[in-house]
């Protein structure tokens, strides 16, 4: 039943069922005022090196961007993002739902280019216009690429030029932090606000808003409770995710989801009807497919369809992909691209 | 260290561990397409007696009251609640944030009261005014009465009469119908959406939105999305929940807390220098006391005072209040009210 | 056909034509970058002896309010004002629209008591409860009572005490100017940014939000244009705002409609049959008739029953309402009420 | 000092100040339930050849677009509109500020096409994508192209195809209706709801929302009042727009605009410097000059640059310009061209 469809699909890592067995005793003041919550907090601040930090626990990915950007936005202010971010087409429209105009760039390989970003900082002071405030980045990306220190900083640069903010999405910080074999701090490095995703990481609702310069979480904890943010037994996630900073447990299953996406990427890219897309970075390969060879496969395995006019199809590792599959499936794979072959 | 501040404090129910821990197996499709959402879908059908129902689970209550009304509205139309009610003085501003008007009336021990409610439907179809469009009640109330059947049904009139919808929020709706002994359908009778409470009754991060008549439902999927409250690995909260359908759970852990309430009740209501305040229905006391009283109580027991003005506190039990605590805590009452009155 | 409905339903000022034909001159930069624009600003400026205010035409009082809060109020803070003011009644829900919660208190005579307004200042910092920020007054209120310099005094020092902001909505600041004999700045005493109503005081389409601190403006520019409230011919919002400050034109009219009310209130206050309900300070009268009475008077007059359940009717005087009007509907009131108690 | 910068830095017709002046007579109901309003409406569904229209007057353009698209739309459901459109990149995301989403297609010759926007409509029924469900033109458009017969009949295919609906933002509507010398119901064929410019057109503060089908209009009123664009003294919108429309009043102005475009395109094409980036459909000439020359130009012309970074440069013609500015700027154009090209 494992496939390669999301890290969604996966469940919860044993150390995140654990702390919510241990956290589940006594009674704990509610709202985050308990000391598994605090705990979680100074995990996060030591985990990007930052004391000052102020961390916000949310429930979801939606949410802990919105919230974010909200942090860094004046209402008449837009956020720059590509084309191809969650926040763009993932979301319902969750950011415009609150006010938030997104000003989108065609990306390179799923990364902001900061030469086409550039251009839409424009019209400053001009009431017609929406101003451009946040630059809003994915770490990894959606196409599992990762943004290096080098592009960190120019980005960063970007920012400083034209008097931007820095947004990271972390939904997959810790898989880019893995793959990059660095912390937490480097892989968001520049960040004004960072959004960390716990729940791809193998949480169970825990995402937390890391907002290091604490000017800019004033107002932050209202604005969670009217975005419906503000969990009441918030010691289940903050438990959570001090078990998976603590020892850089994240690193340890970040890092097999990646090693098994290299593992599946070694596997396919030579199978003849197999065509990488993406650089393979993280813990995911896209790669185009003939239909029927898809078809094929999600009879079996399920993965999703990327792009319905070239084929391209996305397959997704987790903490608990285990080797066996990726066998399985790179065999799969093989058998389908040439029983296509012979047929097609 | 468990006192009598809230059952948000609680822990979540043994069962509810277990489910957590029972469901977290293979991978599972993300975002509540999966065998445990269903059968917790079916199992609050079941439970309401409603077969057609649409049932949406989201994180917490705030969210769950929101999206609940958004389903009965349109932009230009309001709630009528109590002016104490937790959608008006204890969410921030939540209804506001998305464009919600609140109509408040005077309350009788926590219940609206219909002949008040009545005259706030005027000036219909005209275009100055908001549309007062529906009626939102808590089941049990913030004060801890509960709506007979009798209410329900005037309510349910009143609505009928003024072409008003009913909202019941039942972030205690399990509370209310072991106190009365009924079904969750006849403790929500008359209702065209509730929001049926997980939290406080012992699970984490649960809750739903049942929507009786699905024509009421249209758009809610996009609607929570956009909100921030849809769960990816939403197995999870669907374990949960149907843990707690299953075989009545939430009766007997429901049951218990109001028990506990009713024995610190009779513990406490003969003591000189108590005065309760509120009827007794479900799980939690209110009552005034010598501000001296209250602090040396709250040295050892934590609660909340309700009212700084008249002193009033309040007392509430959850589904793991022990009978000792319940001896221990109206000792200290005594004491306290004996010293008190001794040096006061 | 001139009634007592509403200021509303007169006409502009022939001050007011005049300058919209003597604008309508060559080219002129749109968007408010004109010199009859800048003229009033600087008119405004004049009159409120405010010279570092910013000015902000907006086309209604609706928007004028609504922007005026929203530069006072962060997204979780609320408006503090009475049960019947406008912004809570008349306004569909334009403050809710943009996220406003409103705290009403009830009002003596129409006007904010500050020993009710000062409870509702409570849970501040809580992150459950809404932070109540601003106090919105109207001067004149919607009762057409009138707020003298020491209740205004009362109010700013309420604000000052609580971290308050003051707000008045001044639909009706020239009417409550004129009745005191004060300039506008004195009848605005205290406030930090007003809502200066032209429209009924005889202007077309022409409100002015006044930001006293002109550290409060940051960003209305952007917020106005966002609301849809930026003129593109503005310079003939200008014009007339222009002609109706210069030499106080806005006094001989608003002091004509005031004497006007007075005269209707000597002429008809011991008619048996009449009882006035509220003290006439400005430009209106409030009694309470028989319903038959009302019915054979608004059968040949205009205007508005107040509350349905009482029988109170408003009769409002406007800039053109003439003393002949005046004698009529004074003798009609006479004899439909010597009618009544003939045959009641 | 008449220029080319807008067709918003022109004053009013002389019909529309008559108008104002005629209309200013006795007391009239407020918001909008006078005869002048009701005359309006009544012409403008005749000049749309529906009579079961419903017509809103509204204050500006923003407004009108807003609402338009409002009245269409769920909160879940966005716009395609071209990536230049006014709506886009000219209202300072007042879109977006009440929670509607663009997706945006590069346009043709300032024209949305059907080729490209039904890409956009993909993932229909997904909650993670916001739905699309209305397709925004403009007619003339941002670049002064007008959509003619054929290509107005392939919008509503597309619509038709794909379940959307069609607003035509008709700013300048009537300005393409003179020049393609049809009805407004033929500039505007296929249009669900129209926005109908008065002001662009010579009018101050009008503009109409038309709302072709009734069943879309329910509830406008009620939105119209809380986004703050019920005028209070309507009757001089109605009188103005009434006005415009009297035996086509507006075809003879929006004619000679056009003429004056055409006859400054003629003189200015062939000059060398000078190039001409758009088709000449309207009232404005697009051109691409040295940066010298607009420079000179513009110290004694005002017009906008429209592309600094092609040195596209917008000229616009209005109601008011004359032959004789025409003949005086082209001559400018000819000089300022000849002396850079001699010294540049």
């Amino acid at each position: 039943m494992k496939g390669f469809a999301s890290d969604n699909y996966a469940g919860i890592i044993p150390e995140a069922l654990a702390a919510i067995a241990d956290a589940n005793v006594d009674h704990a003041v509610a709202y985050g005022d308990d000391r598994w919550t605090a705990q979680a907090r100074d995990a996060v601040r030591d985990a990007f090196g930052a004391p000052r930090a102020e961390v916000f626990l949310v429930f979801n990915g939606t949410a802990a961007n919105v919230l974010a950007l909200e942090a860094l936005l004046q209402p008449w202010e837009a956020v720059i993002t590509t084309a191809i971010s969650h926040l763009n087409v993932d979301e319902c429209g969750a950011p415009e739902a609150v006010g938030i105009k997104l000003l989108t760039s065609e990306p390179h390989e799923g990364k902001l280019v900061p030469e086409r970003a550039a251009p839409l900082v424009q019209r400053v002071g001009f009431e017609h216009a929406i101003q451009p405030r946040v630059v809003s980045i994915a770490q990894s990306t959606e196409l599992g690429t990762i943004y290096g220190a080098s592009e960190l900083a120019e980005l960063r640069a970007l920012c400083d030029e034209h008097d931007l903010r820095l947004h990271v999405d972390g939904a997959r910080l810790f898989a880019a932090a893995a793959a990059r074999g660095c912390s937490l701090a480097e892989a968001a490095a520049g960040a004004d606000v960072i959004s960390l995703g716990g729940t791809k990481a193998g949480l169970m609702g825990v995402e937390a808003v890391v907002v290091l310069d604490p000017a800019d979480a004033g107002g932050f904890a209202f604005r969670r409770k009217r975005r419906g943010q503000l969990a009441s037994k918030m010691r289940f996630a903050g438990a959570q995710l001090s078990a998976l900073l603590r020892d850089e447990t994240w690193r340890r299953y970040a890092s097999h989801a990646n090693a098994m996406a290299a593992r599946l990427h070694n596997a396919v890219r030579a199978i003849d009807g197999v065509t990488i897309t993406q650089p393979v970075h993280a813990n995911v390969v896209f790669a185009i497919l003939h239909p029927t060879v898809t078809a094929q496969l999600q009879a079996r395995f399920p993965f999703y369809v990327w792009d319905e006019t070239s084929g391209e199809v996305r397959w997704m590792c987790s903490w608990d992909t285990g080797p066996d599959e990726i066998t399985a499936f790179a065999a799969a794979v093989a058998d389908a691209c040439a029983a296509t072959a012979v047929t097609g």
